[in-house]
C-alpha cells in the first residue's frame, strides 16, 4: 500500500526517519510492498509546507542541513501549524516527534488525538503521551479503524514493545527488569573504566548521550517513565510516576564500583516492576549490584535491555540501542511496516 | 478462527504443546479469537487415533502418563499411519513433532511436504527439514496458500526467528553470533562453578539436558545445525553442514576455564555467520573466548542466546531457554498464534 506522511516536528529523529525511508524506498517496495510520499511537515521552529503529491524529501534534507527554514522549499503550501497539517492535509499516517513536555504529554497528546479522531494512523516516539493516557489513545484508535504505534518510546528502535506484544503473544508478562537509560548505563560504564563521575557525564555529553541538564537521566526520571510505560502497555497495570520508588546514580562513588568488581558484580540502574501474587504491582527504579552472571550485567556503554519474566519461557531478554538518530528513527518505520502488515493482509 | 489439530508425533514436546492448550483455551480464545479441536494423534510407538470432533486431550495425556498406548483411548478410528492421518482426516493445522533424523529431515521432510501439498498448516519443531529444505518448503506452502511454522528449531519458544522476521523487519541482517547449544554451554557453567567436564556432562544428563550419546552437543553438530538453519532462513544464503567449520568444547580443560577466568573471559561455544564483503558467507561453530562485557558471556546454565547483526540497530540480542518441555512445546502455539493473526486480519 502507499501512505501519505506527514511530520509534526522536525528534529533529529523526524530527518533519521527521513534519511531511513530515501535510503530503502526501493527495498521496502519490494520486500514489503510499502510505499509512501511525505506530504506535509510542520515544524514549530522551522515553519511548514504541504503539497499533496508529496515532497522532494532530499530537497528538504538539504535545507535542514543548511540551516534554513522549511518553507523556503520551491513550490506547496506554507504556513499551515500543526493541527491544521493533521486535519487539513491528504496524510493518512502522521508521524508525531515534536519537543514534547514528557509530564504533561504536550503538544503531542493533542497532536496524536486530533489524528486518530480523525481516522489517520498516528506512528511516535513521544513518550509523554504514552506515559499519560495510552490506554485511552488506544482506545480511540481501534474504534477510528486506525492504528497508533509508539515503539520508539522504550529501547529506541530495539523492538522491545513489539517483542512483548506480538514475538511473546500466548505468554503471560508478570514482570520486567531492565537497564532503560542509556546515559546512566554510559556513565556507569566509563566509571569501571577509570573515570570520575564528573568526567563520565562530560564525555557523555560531549557524545550527545545527555542534556546540559543531566537530571532526567542521572535522576532516573526517564527510566521512570519507561517503567510507567511498560506498566500500563505490558503488565496492563494503571501506575503513575508517584507510585514508583526511584533513585538515580549520583550518589555512586568510585569506590562503590570498584567494591561490586572485585565481589564479582556490577553496578546498574534498573527499572523493574512485578505483579504480585495479590494482583497489586511493585515498581521501583534503583541501582542494584548484579551479579556477573546476570544477562543484564554484560550490557555496557549506551546499550539498553530489558528482560520480561514470563509463564511459559521464563525470562526472555531483549539487548540493543537504546537512543540514535537511526535508531529511534527506525522505531517510526518498525511502526509503519506493521500498519501496513495488518492492511495489507486484509486485502 | 477455530483450527482442527492433528499430532504427528507424540512424544515430550507434542504433551507439552497439549498441556499448554489445555491450559490456555480460555484465554487463546479471549485475547486471541483461537479455538482448537485435537482430531488426529498418530505416534509410530504409541498408536493413532482419530476423531473428526476432537479428541477429550485430558484424557489422551492420562493415558501417555500411564504408559499405555493411544489406542486405548474408548472412540474414533484406531491405526492410522501418518500419511494417511495428514491426508484422510479433516485436521487443518498438522503438528509435525515425530522424532526425525536431522542429516536426512526424514520422515518429517514427508510429513511436511504431503501435508503442505494437501493445503494443510504446518508447525513443526523438526530441524531436519529446515536444514535440508527451508526454501523449497516455505515456497511450496506459500504455493498452496498456507503457512509452514518453525520458530522452535532455534532456541526452542524463545522467538529468535519471529524476532528477525517479524520485530526486526526493515533492517538488513548481516549475520548473527549465538549461544545456539544449552547442554554445552551448562557444561561450561559448570566447569567454572568447579566440577570437571566428567561430572557436567553427567549432571547435564541427569537434567534430561544431554542424551545418553552426548556427541551431538558436545562435538557442535546441534549448533552447527542452528547455524545452517540460520543462514538459510534469516540471511538467505544457501550453505551445506560440510561448509562451515566445526569444532566443540571437548578440548577444553578446566584450566583453560580458569585461565580465561582470571584474564576477565569466558568460554563460550559460539555459532556465528557474516555475509562479507563480496557477498559470500563466512560460518563456524568454536568455542571463544568472550570478554565479560559481551552481551552473551553472562549467559549461563542452560540458557540460549542469540545476537543479529543489522544495518540500522547494529547488535540486536535475544536470551531465553533453548529447550525444555514447556517451552518447546510453546514455540508451537507462537506458530498457530500467527497463522490465526494473518487469517484473522484476512476476514
Amino acid at each position: 500500500m502507499k501512505y501519505k506522511l506527514a511530520f509534526i516536528g522536525y528534529g533529529v529523529v523526524a530527518q533519521g526517519l527521513t534519511e531511513i525511508l530515501i535510503e530503502k524506498e526501493e527495498i521496502l517496495k519490494e520486500k514489503y510492498d510499502l510505499e509512501f510520499a511525505v506530504v506535509a511537515i510542520s515544524d514549530i521552529k522551522k515553519g511548514s509546507v504541504y503539497d499533496e503529491n508529496g515532497l522532494d524529501m532530499k530537497n528538504i534534507l538539504e535545507l535542514v542541513r543548511q540551516g534554513k527554514q522549511i518553507d523556503k522549499y520551491p513550490s506547496g503550501i506554507k504556513g499551515m501549524d500543526s493541527v491544521q497539517t493533521i486535519k487539513e492535509t491528504n496524510a493518512d499516517v502522521i508521524v508525531e516527534v515534536t519537543f514534547t513536555d514528557v509530564k504533561t504529554g504536550e503538544p503531542a497528546l493533542t497532536h496524536i488525538k486530533t489524528a486518530l479522531e480523525n481516522k489517520k494512523h498516528v506512528i511516535s516516539t513521544n513518550k509523554g503521551p504514552v506515559v499519560k493516557k495510552a490506554g485511552e489513545l488506544l482506545q480511540l484508535a481501534e474504534k477510528n479503524g486506525v492504528s497508533y504505534g509508539f515503539e520508539g518510546v522504550v529501547l529506541a528502535g530495539t523492538p522491545a514493545i513489539n517483542l512483548a506484544q506480538y514475538t511473546l503473544a500466548g505468554n503471560t508478562i508478570s514482570g520486567f527488569k531492565g537497564i532503560l537509560n542509556g546515559t546512566t548505563n554510559y556513565i556507569l560504564t566509563q566509571m569501571e573504566n577509570g573515570m570520575s563521575y564528573d568526567e563520565a557525564l562530560e564525555k557523555a555529553q560531549e557524545l550527545g548521550y545527555a542534556e546540559a541538564d543531566p537530571t532526567g537521566d542521572v535522576e532516573g526520571l526517564d527510566a521512570l517513565g519507561k517503567v510507567v510505560i511498560l506498566c500500563n502497555v505490558i503488565l496492563g497495570k494503571k501506575i503513575t510516576w508517584d507510585q514508583v520508588e526511584r533513585k538515580g546514580i549520583t550518589n555512586i562513588s568510585i569506590d562503590d564500583i570498584k567494591k561490586a568488581k572485585q565481589e564479582g558484580k556490577r553496578w546498574k540502574l534498573i527499572g523493574k516492576a512485578e505483579i504480585k501474587q495479590d494482583g497489586s504491582l511493585f515498581a521501583q527504579v534503583l541501582p542494584e549490584r548484579l551479579p556477573l552472571t546476570d544477562p543484564l550485567a554484560g550490557v555496557m556503554d549506551a546499550t539498553n535491555a530489558l528482560t520480561y519474566h514470563t509463564d511459559e519461557l521464563g525470562s526472555i531478554t531483549i539487548v540493543g540501542p537504546g537512543a540514535g538518530k537511526r535508531e529511534t528513527g527506525f522505531s517510526l518505520l518498525i511502526d509503519l511496516i506493521n500498519i501496513n502488515a495488518n492492511l495489507t493482509s486484509k486485502k
